[in-house]
């Protein structure tokens, strides 16, 4: 029987695997120019990390956690994001402890036990960034300017932000009070979640999928916002502006992790027919102390790759073309194919994509090869050029053909390019 | 309570994570040179495929291996190693049918439960290649060529490489009732691993790091190859010669996994005190057949990239250091800062590397950060440059300053790479 991957994972094969590259390499530019470092942190954790850190009623944690006792019988979870990890890290690490605040970034695959779907997977891939230390307004703008010329950058020109602040948890104590107000009359036309969520997280009911017909005229948070919260809001939008990011106020916007403090936003792509959000984040002042740290704010952004990455095919944007090889060589002969193996070492030494036939071909079906793989060159080594001590050199684009010394190959095809 | 990344795995955080992705970019880089294409399989498999393509009875699988039931009951493990998911992929995506032989590579993390000390981690990475449908001994040069040159790229200019061939399964077979009639006379002597070891795996008794004293005079496997195999192996060790590759032949090199058919090899080198194994691998052609694909023959090699950096380190070896960034703004005055989230967003856009502070420190400390930076320029924005429409620009290096009109910064800080 053949073995199978397991249910809602991939394998990313060469044709695919190159969009990541190139994601990840704009990414990871993009985060250089903001002046974000990498971390890398472990890919499972103690389970009480997400417990804390993600929250213990969360859909995430009750239900599509990979959770598992290591053989020191250990509760043990792979990462079902990446926020988590990253907070431990930075206590952990004493990170805080440095002269200037933390600006992270993290890509690396995620895990959530989940009905697999259309850019939905069980291990999917998460790009996000972390910065701890500062409550500056200015940086709540900068995280999601960071995303938003993310998207440019690849491609995605139209990607909208929606903002919204979700105050501190005292303002939202106030709002959840006038809203249950406002819904609790409602509650028997509400769906069968909502009305769950009703008791649980209010806040939550007005994100609804199935049915916002109920909402209009529902108290807004914004109207519940204490002054120092308002003022902070009002200056992440004002350095929005002067950035130049188009944006809008969506005071729904909720997100769906609780430990949001302020800022909370979503990056909107139109993708295969709905509006996709395609990325988030928000100010946490909260987490890194409930994640058993000192008290210091954070704020970050999580994209999806593959949700990104079946917008791109949407959209029919392309990335840009692999570079080519440099070099076909094609040995006639067993002497010389061992001048073959020299020759190859040598080029590849110096830098240059050289291949070869593994197959005992003939000339015709290496010559196809070296098409097919659209080398720049196709060398040609015979036993005559072997023991004139030469080399044909045929380029591939035009059918030209030169006889160049051997010990002449690797300056010329470094000079051809 | 401050919560702890588990036992045996690490936090890799700036400072140290740079050494990772310069491994990795010279890894890709050395991949592309011999046209090895990226593959990524998931972090975790159904077990059975390392039952079969590891082994049930090595001590990764029964021992070793995160293994755990998934929410359907599935027996899954994190994988212990790259080689049985890269074959489980080939065979899976159906990628013999291509016209050319599949030359492919992975880095990432692989999972193993044992006792962690230097260099040896529950959580570890692994740099490998694999080539799949060629019998070519030119190509086991080739992989060891490959690894040979990534430990030169990254400075590891001493590296040796060790070959022996371990046949065919025949030749093995042959070898091991020869062996058996050597070493069952000693059995007393040996020490209790090789005792167990006898009955169950003779030809890695030789490779016993407890005492190699009981060995001279033992039968060599090389006696034991079918002309077949000696002829490969002879034509492997020519292609190393044509490339010039300094090697040894070590005819008790068996390497710890039972796949491995004609070539295995190691790289040792030089570390902290003892010569140690800083990767290998070898041809296995029955291992695609074995996971469950058609009669494929393989090569391949693994790097664990722990023990390179624990290499380097010893050796005192340095990477490049990071481009500093391009500039440190420092903004005085509420007016002055919404002017500065513009311009760090125009610079940032361009491709140029901004910093500022969030922290509103004073401009003292402003520019302190910025030397700790090794910023290439502080860019000065006060309320009265504000008002004329100017910047100070300072060269941190020579501590020049001059003062340039507000939309020229970009183009000047560009124009001064």
């Amino acid at each position: 029987m053949v073995l199978q991957k397991p249910k809602g994972t991939q394998d990313l094969l060469p044709g695919t695997v190159e969009k990541w590259q190139y994601l990840e390499q704009k990414a990871r530019d993009v985060c250089r120019r903001f002046n974000y470092k990498e971390i890398r942190t472990p890919i499972f954790e103690h389970t009480e990390l997400f417990q804390r850190g993600v929250g213990e009623t969360t859909d995430i944690v009750e239900k599509e956690m990979y959770t598992f006792r290591d053989k020191g019988e250990r509760s043990m979870s792979l990462r079902p994001e990446g926020t988590a990890g990253v907070v431990r890290a930075y206590v952990e690490n004493k990170l805080y402890g440095e002269p200037e605040i933390s600006k992270l970034f993290y890509i690396g695959p995620m895990f959530r036990y989940e009905q697999p779907q259309a850019g939905r997977y069980r291990q999917f891939h998460q790009f996000g960034i972390e910065a701890f230390g500062s409550v500056d307004s200015t940086l709540d703008a900068e995280v999601i300017a960071l995303g938003y010329l993310f998207y440019k950058e690849i491609g995605l020109k139209d990607v909208r932000v929606e903002v919204n602040s979700v105050g501190t948890p005292e303002d939202r104590a106030l709002y959840r009070s006038k809203l249950l107000e406002f819904l609790t009359p409602l509650k028997d036309k509400l769906c069968r979640d909502c009305q769950s969520r009703l008791e649980r997280n209010p806040l939550r009911v007005l994100d609804c999928k199935v049915d916002q017909g109920h909402f209009e005229g529902a108290p807004s948070i914004l109207d519940s916002l204490s002054e120092a919260s308002s003022a902070h809001f009002e200056k992440v939008r004002e350095a929005l502006e002067a950035m130049g990011i188009p944006y809008s106020v969506n005071p729904r916007l909720v997100r769906g992790l609780d430990y949001y403090t302020h800022t909370a936003f979503e990056y909107k792509a139109e993708g295969i027919g709905a509006i996709d959000t395609v990325g988030g984040g928000g100010r946490y002042n909260g987490l890194v102390a409930q994640v058993g740290g000192h008290d210091q704010p954070g704020v970050g952004l999580g994209l999806g790759l593959e949700r990104i990455l079946l917008v791109m095919e949407a959209k029919g944007i392309e990335i840009p073309p692999s570079p080519q090889p440099d070099v076909y060589l094609i040995a006639l002969g067993e002497q010389a194919e061992m001048k073959a193996a020299e020759l190859l070492f040598q080029l590849r030494s110096r830098g240059l994509t050289a291949e070869k036939d593994y197959q005992s071909r003939k000339m015709k079906a290496q010559l196809k090869s070296a098409d097919r793989l659209q080398a720049r060159y196709a060398a040609i080594l015979g036993e005559d050029e072997l023991a004139a001590g030469n080399i044909s050199l045929k380029n591939l684009a035009d059918g030209q053909q030169e006889t160049i010394p051997l010990d002449r190959l690797a300056e010329a095809l470094a000079e051809k390019k």
